[in-house]
């Protein structure tokens, strides 16, 4: 019905996440009304990135160099690393500029009923980064859920004993939230984590 | 703060309408999911719409040829010519498979609050083809709007005289709509447009 070329890129489209027939429709006619110029961008970029972007060596984050920008950064605080599940996480930290240690990514989080182990998300390679790297305190910043808790309390277990620091996120109600929307589950975690006012 | 490329990417999802940076954001880094081949295709199918999809020459839908699959079929019927206001209305059409007559799309509707003008849309583009081939019957597609009613009516009030019976799509009550959320100018239209049950 459409044309080659069309159908192609509909197709294309749906290769990405949350994007179905309708929507892909919706975006390959929306290229039909750009600039030349910028297909031809949009399209040079698809390239760019897939060939130019990978892990960096040190902590997984995605780089175009072969180290990313903040473990070539000696001004970085040496003592904080901050654990995240994936390297959304760091430029979202990044984007705060409200942490200024370093950062380790993990390849996702533990879930058993995915068949997702801790060998499957790099926990032996964070392991042994944080045996030879000297940090005072490690930061789990994963997103709040069972696979989350497992992750946290599955590395915490195997970091006893080596005097480090372990810490996490605060869960809790959002902050301009109803407090008639927030789930109850939030709610125990806001009301068992509560805090002094000083 | 992201690498270029990433950054690029984000920047070119931005082109499309309806993807802000949040969305790019996403998109752009599920392009770093995709296999290769993926990643080539998507980026070689952005070139190919470009290059090779333009207007067919006879109606102005979408074709790769030099006319579209409709107006080279001959066994379409040369005697109904459904108007419609962009390349996707034809395509949702054939998708539906229900209309085996002739295509005639304009560039847009009337508009003269955002300075789109008769003149702006290929009006007299329409007017010479209707006068050129045999019609009995032509119909117009358009959103139910101010500006379909006001295409419409213009285009309606030019072939006056031609003896052509003028069609609209029907308004109403969209099947499987609840009554309570049906907005008051559809209801109106439902009531004015009523049909005898026989």
């Amino acid at each position: 019905m459409y044309p080659d070329s069309l159908k192609n890129l509909i197709e294309a489209f749906k290769f990405l996440p949350g994007i179905g027939e309708k929507t892909a429709e919706r975006l390959a006619f929306s290229v039909l009304e750009l600039e030349d110029e910028q297909v031809e961008l949009f399209s040079s970029c698809l390239m760019d990135v897939n060939t130019k972007i990978h892990k960096c060596s040190h902590c997984n984050t995605l780089t175009d160099q072969e180290l990313c920008n903040v473990c070539s950064d000696s001004t970085r605080d040496g003592n904080l690393l901050c654990v995240v599940e994936d390297a959304r996480s760091v430029f979202l930290f990044e984007k705060l500029g409200m942490f200024h240690g370093r950062y380790h990514v993990l390849n996702g989080l533990i879930s058993p009923l995915d068949g997702i182990n801790p060998e499957d998300i790099g926990i032996a390679d964070l392991i042994d980064r944080i045996q030879e790297e000297h940090y005072d305190e490690i930061i789990f910043a994963f997103k709040p859920s069972i696979e989350g808790e497992t992750t946290s309390l599955y590395i915490k277990r195997v970091l006893d004993g080596m005097n480090l620091k372990i810490t996490r996120l605060a869960s809790g109600v959002p902050i301009g939230a109803d407090m008639e929307y927030v789930d109850s589950l939030t709610l125990e975690r806001a009301l068992n984590d509560r805090k002094v006012i000083e």
